[in-house]
């Protein structure tokens, strides 16, 4: 089988030579464990962040070991109660076409998916619950409120951007090119590209007349310094994402924020969406019924083969993906994979 | 009698040609309200940022109208109910020997006040109220937890860091001339000078072995930047005073906080006391039984005249002032008052 493996600390936008394609042999199935082939992997800005050999909120992936993200697989062989050759099953595993898991650190949707299987590595995963627990317990929009969100093509914001107009607010999206704003302004009151750097000022007032009462940031840098001076007092700042500094946080160099919040009563919060692990069943149900009612809609950036990999990586940095990022390592319907 | 009157917006810190002395007619007591005599003035870091022509969480004060903050006097005329010739008021009014109030803007302590009345303008008044409220509902510091203190000299900061103690807390406090770091280290379980610049790192890792839990801010500049990367996940920070900021905001430049808010998940809150002005009866109970019992210590920095009032204003910016900055503008005592 193949892998990839991180073979140096990128500098900047992770380049090809930062990783190693190689072959491994399929490892065997862990005592009381699983043996998953891959059929879908995440890609997710984060894991920028793991490269560069510091912990911050996650161990960082060591330069020599082996990629990892969120994935979608089905179980070849089973050494756990209740999981079965040929389900499929969500968790945690290296970049690989095989791997070998805990069965604690997957769930099972059985040999038969309800959705299709991109929905759990989106709105029914991580960037899913991203969005609604974010939104819901940091910014705590009402009805009538204006929510701004960058990066409201990506993955996380484009929920956001949803689950806020379904709530009843006013909502403010950004994107980097003309086709993600055109797209954005559907499921926007209004939407416009922060490659606009120049007028931020002037775009702010236009489209946020009454001021911003909820900020889910997911880039941080000059556009992020020029909505604080857009928010209203008692505002809320999720603070979901800093996209803008993951390849380069020593110069993330900018007006310091404090004055504004301080004058304006702002609540900032960072946070990571694991602090409401317990709590994501509660999140799904809510998407899920959204999603099957039609009411939430999804982008997708597929890329084709385990060996992109790093290629969707990148494209989330140049603006290349446009929605959920996607690697499909083996096609994930049943049949030709255990023919 | 004197006033001051703004005659310029200041550039940087404020001069003496920023300000007009100049006499005036007593004014009359307003139908339904009262004329007092000023005793006491007080001066807080935020009047500066009044004095910019440009509108914060309060109005700004224009060029050519009369200063003004809080104060305590005596009640020259009453026309209110409940409020006769010599008690003693807390309120807010004009930079002026005498001034004509609403019964409404001032409460009464009566002809004998309980306490010296710089208590009123101090731990009594907004200074401690800003120490309770900010450091018990945005810090919510828990008994273990080490809390940060900028400014801990200062009238905010001083109260703050006594007031974590009392609550069990590590408490850790700068301030900015030696003689100010060896007095507060009489209250804080280690201190530094904010001036130390260059040792920022090495002094908060020694002074702050466990991480800090709880930061409440008072100054902002780099001092805020390092403190930022030795805060604990799920820190709270709680953004009273940018006193480092207030005479050149534009010019306030910095690395971004928002990667270490992510990465951290901290939650940083700006605030003004006004949002808890109802609950002030329940902070003044609070800190007037510790007043009493001693537990509270208090540092006043205390001008002679109201010819003074812009220089102590000036003293805020300097370093000059040690504690709680007080202007006198009549003796307190009664007696001389009213012969």
């Amino acid at each position: 089988m193949q892998q990839w493996r991180l073979a140096a600390i990128p500098q900047g936008i992770p380049q090809d030579s930062d990783f190693t394609w190689e072959s491994a042999t399929v490892p065997t199935c862990p005592p009381g464990g699983l043996l998953v082939r891959t059929h879908l992997l995440s890609v997710d800005p984060y894991i920028r962040g793991r490269l560069n050999g510091v912990k911050t909120y996650v161990d960082p992936i060591p330069v020599g070991q082996l990629l990892e993200s969120s994935a979608v697989g089905t179980v070849v062989e089973s050494q756990a109660a209740g999981f079965a050759p040929g389900d499929f099953v969500v968790g945690f595993w290296p970049w690989a076409e095989y791997a070998a898991v805990p069965a604690a650190a997957v769930y099972s949707l059985g040999p038969e998916p309800p959705l299709p299987i991109q929905h759990y590595l989106d709105q029914l995963g991580a960037p899913g619950m991203t969005a609604w627990f974010g939104l819901t317990e940091i910014c705590q929009p009402k009805a009538g409120e204006t929510v701004f969100v960058t990066a409201a093509a990506g993955a996380v914001g484009f929920t956001v951007a949803q689950i806020a107009r379904l709530l009843g607010c006013r909502v403010v999206g950004t994107a980097g090119t003309p086709a993600k704003v055109a797209d954005i302004s559907k499921y926007c009151d209004a939407a416009f590209s922060y490659r606009d750097e120049a007028r931020f000022a002037e775009l702010l007032a236009t489209t946020c007349p009454a001021g911003i009462d909820c900020f889910f940031d997911n880039t941080g840098g000059p556009l992020t310094d020029a909505v604080l001076q857009h928010m209203n007092p008692f505002g809320r700042i999720a603070v979901c994402g800093q996209i803008s500094a993951y390849n380069d946080a020593r110069h993330d160099i900018g007006p310091r924020p404090f004055l504004p919040i301080l004058t304006r009563q702002l609540r900032v919060e960072g946070f990571i969406v694991t602090r409401w692990r317990n709590r994501f069943p509660e999140g799904q149900q809510r998407l899920g019924e959204w999603l099957r009612a039609g009411k939430l809609h999804y982008r997708w950036h597929e890329y084709s083969g385990l060996a992109a990999a790093p290629r969707a990586l990148r494209g989330l940095f140049t603006g290349e993906n446009h929605g959920k990022s996607l690697v499909w390592v083996f096609d994930h319907r049943p049949e030709p994979l255990f023919k």
